[in-house]
């Protein structure tokens, strides 16, 4: 079997949402995209919408990208997808055809400082897709749409036996791990608070309680999440209308605080109260962010030796460390998945998403049924 | 050779600095200390001022200290010392009676989980005389007095060839290194920016250059300590007041950023500007802060893939690596002693580090001469 | 209540198994120790057989212990135990009388530059009494006895539901995991061998399933105790009588070797084969080793850019992290507790361990029943 | 000015050493290779000559090379080389026409998980150049012709003032570094022992002083060889025939030992007295080996808590580093450039250098002057 046999004929054009003006998506019809070096094409079964879609549907792509007008007009967003390989690149081995997949988001350019130290999702060429940087959805078309092109680095094998849905997950998942990994990644036994029960934050309970944490809590302002986290593995959630969380941590760990915090929500005020959760010498990952600046209170923070690692993806191949979470059925992440619709209402998925119109998490454009 | 002949006779009673009311310091007659278990009494031969010396006479300690009372009336400040061993406690064979020695601050608990993970600066244990915490200065007495107890492990030989006064900025110059080190410590290549030429501002230039980091670049208002800066082996020096630090970074840089900024100045908006001289994934250390909360754009350190810092002191035996640069004469740190005043001038010292009377940066106190 | 009360009356004297010459062990009577600052008194109420227990009986502790004669006659052997909280020395809050507990072997001293950066069981003091460090029944007389002190940082709680022969296993687990961190710690998804299903390799096997990597393989030479393996996780299991152990590594990984090797076997060319296993990059740690120097292929290591790390102990606190493990049942250790012998019968539960009696693997001595 | 005009003009065909049988080396016209995407066409002005150049002479590349017979007849050898960039590839602005570079050995594929973890000299498509990866000189033309194409990512630059000979040493002191950064890398104050006063030896020597360790050792049998070392920073040096290399190392360090050990000799003992030099919990780092098993006493590694890195070549940018160092005169590397000659003559040159004629210990081919 070689690429291009007729099992997977690849069609000339395809059907793709495209960014028009600041909330304006139309369905176009686009050529399907060649795979080049170190690349495959990819037919997309499934993606789930993302806030940070709804951000580039609004405001256009978070960096100028080159050969871009500031307005990415034509640019197909989307990148919590997965789906079949089905067309290689020259030298492309990693993966056969009929592979079943899912992506993360970088693939670094693979020659500045930051990828030859391994930190890909830090390029130094974002945006530069001639130095072979690419962000699906990001700067380099993304998932909404029935093919993609992605780099072999950026793609992880999924079983058989998981479900389109579930493993568009698996990039949320990774995310959330990654999160733990900059901290330090050895976190069985130890305290984790997550901040914000949205669906980084929730898988961020799912991967802790994976890995051993103990006691992994969660703080937010809805039951209906909350619950979600206990079903993931927190072993304390914290409605914030009932109780002040930092209280809350302290009593739950009896005064000794937590090693660890996922700051999953963008609330003014998370830093702060987080600082207040760790122990000295904690560390906090910020995986969301108040729009604008807020008041911080730094010296807490030095006095207490507290370390804030920013993160702004998925890194280090942690999507692929979460796929095997998952495909060992360590957690059950469709938990969080609550609505699907077809490639033709991307629009209505994203409304759902946005406006968590039937308290929708996790929404999911079901593009085609692999298999 | 034992303890207690007669070549280091101990009196029973030594002079030292006292806290009283905030802003009162007295000269009173106290005690010499017995040194316990991995304990030495040092004869202190000279000390420097520090700010957060300032700080403590204003506002009392910084923790609640087990056994005090809140504002720790006859409490000896004081931590930046170098002196001479005169009396060893039970089981030590580390050091000898004559052995000269600077000290860094903390001497954690050695039983709690920080300390167990290496941690000693963040001992979870802070203030907790009886469970072994000792922090010179701030949770023990300090050095601002003719002897004090040490804890074997807080403390550094000193070649002959060092005079006291250079011994006593071993501390500063180790806060510095840490700093460097919590970022990632291998940094021969790499851009570093300091912010602020206080002390250990200045001590970071000296120790970055000291480690091959290239360009170091230190920003101020003075001109007289930026061009200490430049002595110390910094390459470019920005003063603020003409020319904007960020856009100077970049300029310096070719619009790269350097890789690390270690923050000293504790000015508001110091970590934002800070942000903006890393490049992406860049890294941190806040070793000086504002004392009221400031407003932080933390969208634009979450998108960069920023991680942040915050330490309290010196920590990782970097007043070892600190020591053995100094010992190897890398760099002169004596610059920045500007004045001396005996012991019985502590008040006025005090003074001057604190207005910074006649330019004054680093304060030292000689108390004796060694040898 | 409070330390010495009726409820754990402290008797005088206790029984003690010692050593006398080489493979003499005999029950003596001794004094209960006294619990110093950072100590307990722990009351033994099971302990395992591990086969460094029979070096010690044959060979004489491993290090020349401060104050000690070469063979040290009535030292008391034994590390792997557990028991009850029944006394606390000063200063003491971290436990209370009642708290069940499992230990660790190292307690550092603290104030050497290995301990000072966290690495307690690589302690420059080791033996050395007066200065701190503690070695439970390597160093400092240990559990097969009534009664044993502990230095609080060696101790682990351990939940009530946890049978006392269970916990006796977690020291074992912790190593096993400590293994697996210094190799990196991040696993999951991860290729893993262990070799030798020894009860360091079982126990292996199982964190290293329990923190989800991807395959977990094991070799050995006895079927029963790699179907033991199977159980506790391994994905594939390998008896060298029936395959070559590096081809069958290579056959299951498609060809990529795995990323990790834990060598738990002693075996001559253990290392030259796990070195086979890794790919380019690859770790392995030795829990094991032979007992004479081996012909090892060094240029195969640094060709391939392949890491070695010699661990003595367990380290981290990886006891810790493995006590959690255990606690959320993510594995059932008790699959390799195959024998239970009272106090009065310590050389027949040496004798069954090491020589493998009715196929045993971890006998574990039962000294009274806690509650 | 871009690529191709007349400031350096391209010829179609080049001068370069080709492999034949085993031991021969002959002259050839061949193709100016053109440079792709990332990579830069370098004019070579200068090539040192290294101990695996003749390896690769005698027994042929170190592995299966894609697309290559077993000897690769043809085939250009040699890395050390640095010269000027005179062509670039598409998308190329990292450099510019005239730009004077050294070189590293090893562009990883960029896509497999060892490339994608920074771990490139490990990359697992090594010798698969369709899939991106090149080693100059072992799997893809090297420096011993006029010009060869380099991947950006293995580039440095170098200072005006800094000779082209010199040049050629930056990715041997490059190797020395990164032993120094997989040990741990932060070494001011701390003990280094390098075994071996061949060019990575003395290069380990320069580079381990210039970064403040303290004391830095050296072990060798040739006295002026030694020599060199000490002129290159060594605080002592110690000569086999006339002392056991591990007894004087715990002479000098009044027996406490080193904390890390660069292994540079090959020799077939080299590794046990690592071992014995090191403290416990110390770190010895192989960048040479014996050809043959030579026998180990892993009992020794696994009790004293011992960690062995085999580094295949210079990785994690450390060349970069090595020449921060150089350009700001940190060490005078010129000292082990022995011998020049030009480029006809690089048998002559490898011959010196295989034979140590006229105590050779870097022979450098000058192909052209550059400026």
């Amino acid at each position: 079997m070689t690429a291009g046999t007729n099992q997977y004929p690849i069609p000339p054009t395809m059907k793709a949402w495209v960014l028009g003006n600041p909330d304006e998506l139309s369905l176009a019809e686009k050529p399907v995209p060649e795979p080049g070096p170190a690349e495959v094409l990819v037919r997309i079964d499934a993606i789930a919408v993302c806030a940070t879609d709804i951000e580039i549907l609004k405001h256009g792509l978070p960096a100028l990208i080159e050969g871009e007008l500031p307005f990415n007009k034509g640019f197909t967003p989307g990148h919590e997808y997965m789906g079949t390989v089905v067309k290689l690149g020259p030298s492309v081995d990693e993966f056969a055809l009929g592979d079943r997949i899912a992506v993360e988001v970088h693939a670094g350019c693979g020659r500045c400082s930051r990828c030859r130290e391994g930190m890909y999702t830090s390029c130094l060429n974002y945006g530069y897709r001639s130095k072979g940087h690419r962000a699906n959805g990001f700067s380099t078309d993304g998932g909404f749409a029935e093919y993609a092109v992605n780099n072999v680095n950026t793609m992880v094998h999924i079983p058989d036996d998981m479900p389109d849905a579930e493993a568009t997950l698996i990039v949320t998942a990774g995310t959330a791990m990654y999160g733990l990994d900059v901290m330090g990644g050895i976190i069985a036994g130890e305290g984790v608070a997550v901040i914000g029960p949205g669906p980084i934050g929730l898988m961020g309970v799912a991967v802790a309680k994976a890995l051993g944490a103990q006691p992994v809590l969660l703080t937010g302002t809805r039951d209906r999440r909350l619950e979600m986290g206990a079903r993931l593995g927190a072993d304390e959630v914290v409605n914030l209308n009932r109780e002040d969380p930092v209280a809350a941590v302290q009593r739950i760990t009896g005064g000794k605080g937590v090693q660890y915090v996922l700051e999953c929500s963008g609330a003014p005020n998370a830093l702060n109260e987080a600082a207040r959760m760790v122990n000295r010498g904690g560390r906090i990952c910020l995986a969301a962010f108040p729009g604008d600046p807020v008041p911080i209170d730094l010296a807490y923070i030095v006095r207490n030796n507290i370390y804030v690692f920013g993160i702004r993806g998925e890194g280090k191949s942690a999507t692929h460390r979460a796929a095997a979470l998952m495909a060992q059925k360590r957690f059950d992440a469709t938990i969080i998945h609550t609505h699907t619709f077809p490639l033709t209402e991307v629009p209505t998925a994203i409304r759902y998403a946005s406006q968590r119109i039937e308290d929708a998490i996790k929404v999911v454009v079901q593009i085609r049924t692999s298999v």
